[in-house]
């Protein structure tokens, strides 16, 4: 049992700090709501990026970057857009500091027009598009941007919830109608693949209510996942904003048929918040546990030893043993105060450690835990006798003993994959295990208030009867998911006939 | 003739922004002095972070992130840095906007304390690193931050000097001077040897003298390079910070020694405005020149046939053309109108592209000219019964007929970095050319007047001197070199004798 981490049946939210603390992936900052990323937790996000951005251009994508200041006039043009984004923004207003004669500063010289920082860039893409796109021929337009937002919180949290954060914002236009919607769908399910085949964490696919969705959309898709206390998280969102935005910014074109006509456009995002996920889905009350394909550490060697003749005995083995799990005698290395880092991994920038330093074996082993390390590896001298080693699975909890020459090349890849499916195969054991049907209202209610998790059950959208049940159960509809059962049943809650099935559940 | 493109001789700013403007690279936002980066652009910037970040890594260092806004009272906390960015920031005095009765939006809930976007990160990492930091074991501390930062600027210009720009900043804490000076000059190192091998732009490496350097540093070194209208360029720069800012932020340490210790620490930096410099260095009347290492797309081929007959013949051949260029017959391929794109270099995330578009073959050629492809190839049915096609050179300007049979492996990657060299080798003669020497003010006022470029010549360092040349030449000390001639002679301004040899120049 970690000391220094809370166990998730005590406090499940101080248990989401300490492992972070532990980890070192994060810090809060002087500024508040504003959080540090540290190198430990920005790693992870440097491999949430170099996948996306992979699969963003392998759909034809390319990156651009747009100003951090928007005009506060631009919020106005879109009429939702303005309500959502309006209350809680950073607003610029001076253009300097100046000396207030007791050595202190205050802002100076006013701009004439306030600017606000981005809290998603609709509006300023929206503008520059419009200058862009003259001709059918000039789309589609397909950009992403990857950069940090603002929007001002009041109560944060690490990752999932801070004033600032980093994220990407896909932004296209398209000649029809069919294409945005194609595009819409079609980025939503490379998150879901991504949720899925990388981070491991199982993922519900559906439409947002109108309540729920983005302010400017007209329909707005998402990828829920589910985390360890019972709480939804959204993992993602793909907006149609249908001509919206086109309309309010004038992105007008000259089609085929030669008039002009607005184009439709979408937007797409994810961001730091998927690191929140990693940690609520997978890590336990030993603190981190990381998804093998996004862990920039994916074996730490530990090696025992008391005297120097023991210390050269397992120094030779390791050598080999990294050799054998690279498949490289020459892979390159560094260190850092006894600490060796090895490629494993060029392309994801994934690595194999051997902790040299200067340390009990046993704290050297609790510290990798405690990191997430999907795979921890033990020699001694005993083990260099045998010409074995001690491989503990970060993810399963086990312990094996494997012979050197059983190494066959790609047998680490192997390992990491079946973690990989392992840990996703918990994941998805869990979410069906806390995905419960209701009949009534009341239903909901109880398995709201007692178990948590998703309730899956029949429900007419409606905004007024949404409000009451967020009101009395801090429940909201998490989508409407694309898998529905194509039957009809009784709403929850007005107890009209309808065959949509949504997903209630109480989220972050 | 490029019709969009004004002569650099006739005149070289609008020079500047008809290249840009013709290849796409950036635009002007509604936001005065902030700029957007187009995917053209940005694919080259992508290219500086792929190629910047392994080499940072390659030397022990770590990303991280930190926030975006700093605390205004953070400015005062050493005496110099406040002086050097308290009168140029974007301050943030409000959070939220509410409705002012006309429809129109005014700022609402004002915060406690200003914050200001950040124009450089030593405060608040200095902050953080104070917490960080508790014993020698903890240092060096390497990290780097990708990110935007903001300097109000009143005259800008793109990428070479915008409100916004994008940038990386190292951040290093140190047990000892000496491992802090080492670094300052590694990162330099670095600096130089990426300007030089992949922008294919010479430069001189050399300390700022005290009115040049940055404000709050102890020493500042950088790297500068020479335009081609004889005006420099800073392209880099490296602080040795000294305990400056450790000691306004309380980064201490306890030594070996078991006494509490300040940390020694250093920065440094480079932004978007190297894609200035890369346009400014090599850039000719015909648009944009890309150096082949950071240059997206490669090769642009261009089919040339009139019956469908021909369009067969000329895409087979063309197909055998990519193969052999690629080394690889399935390589990966994007289309999008016309346009092929197949990978070429995946690490690189360069390619080389095949223009099926339906226009005039003179105008795609002219099309990648401007947008500085380093090789045009063109293929017509006479080409394809020869076996040979026609191979441009953006850079050298020639024309070429090339077998096919003759491209072994390898080919192309020699024909670029030939190309490569070529660049580079050019630069340096017109910076060899444009670097005169001056034994007195008068020579040196006559030099910049006329021809520009560098001048050297011996020179005492001294702020009042300095102030009063930049006022009379607007000329500036842009380094002390570290390469000197170890002789001694006349300051050009006081008539002492001194061993100090310095380079002026305007620069931007
Ligand atoms: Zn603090
Ligand atoms: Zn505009």
């Amino acid at each position: 049992m970690a000391k220094n981490i809370k166990k998730r049946s005590d406090d499940y939210a101080q248990w989401y700090l300490d492992v972070i603390k532990a980890a070192k992936l994060a810090d809060h900052s002087p500024v508040r709501g504003c959080m540090v990323i540290r190198p430990e937790g920005f790693a992870i996000w440097e491999a949430i990026q170099r996948d996306l951005d992979r699969r963003f251009k392998a759909t034809g994508h390319v990156n651009a970057y747009f100003p951090l200041l928007i005009p506060q006039s631009f919020l106005t043009k879109e009429a939702q857009h303005v309500e959502g984004f309006a209350l809680e923004c950073a607003v610029v207003t001076h253009s300097k500091l100046e000396k207030d004669g007791e050595g202190k500063l205050r802002p100076a010289s006013p701009i004439e027009e306030p600017l606000i920082i981005r809290p998603t860039s609709e509006t300023i893409i929206g503008h520059m598009y419009s200058e862009w796109v003259q001709s059918y021929r000039d789309l589609p337009l397909l950009i992403n941007q990857w950069c940090n937002v603002m929007r001002w919180e009041m109560r944060t949290r690490l990752f999932l919830r801070t004033s600032e954060f980093l994220w990407q914002e896909g932004h296209t236009a398209h000649e029809t109608e069919a294409e945005a919607q194609e595009e819409t769908l079609k980025m939503l399910d490379v998150y879901a693949d991504f949720a899925e085949n990388v981070l491991a964490v199982p993922v519900v696919r559906g439409a947002k209510t109108d309540s729920e969705k983005f302010p400017g959309a007209v329909t707005t898709y998402c990828i829920e996942g589910l985390m360890q206390d019972g709480k939804a998280l959204q993992m993602g969102t793909s907006h149609n904003l249908g001509q919206n935005f086109s309309k309010a910014f004038e992105i007008k074109f000259l089609g085929r048929t030669q008039q002009q006509e607005f184009a439709w456009t979408t937007s797409w995002g994810v961001s730091t918040r998927l690191i929140g996920a990693v940690i609520m889905a997978h890590s336990d009350d030993e603190g981190l546990v990381l998804p093998p394909r996004v862990a920039p550490d994916v074996v730490a060697i530990v090696p025992i030893f008391k005297t120097p003749e023991d210390e050269a005995k397992v120094r030779g083995f390791v050598d080999k043993l990294v050799a054998a799990l690279t498949g490289d005698a020459s892979a390159a290395k560094t260190a850092h105060h006894g600490l060796e880092r090895y490629v494993y991994n060029t392309a994801n920038e994934q690595r194999i450690l051997a902790d040299f330093r200067d340390a009990r074996p046993g704290d050297k082993q609790y510290h990798w835990e405690q990191r997430g390390v999907p795979f921890r590896i033990e020699v001694g001298p005993r083990d260099v006798d045998g010409g074995a080693f001690v491989l503990k699975s970060r993810i399963g909890g086990t312990k094996e003993i494997i012979k050197l020459e059983d190494l066959q090349p790609g047998w680490l890849k192997a390992r990491l994959d079946a973690a990989h499916d392992a840990l996703f195969q918990k994941a998805v054991a869990y979410r069906e295990a806390n995905t419960r049907d209701a009949a009534t209202y009341d239903e909901l209610k109880e398995i709201i208030k007692g178990q948590g998790g998703f309730v899956r059950c029949f429900f007419k959208p409606d905004r007024a009867a949404e409000a009451k049940i967020k009101e009395q159960t801090k429940a909201t509809v998490r989508c409407i998911p694309f898998a529905q059962p194509g039957t009809s049943g009784k709403c929850i809650y007005s107890g009209e006939e309808t065959t949509t099935q949504v997903l209630f559940a109480q989220a972050y």
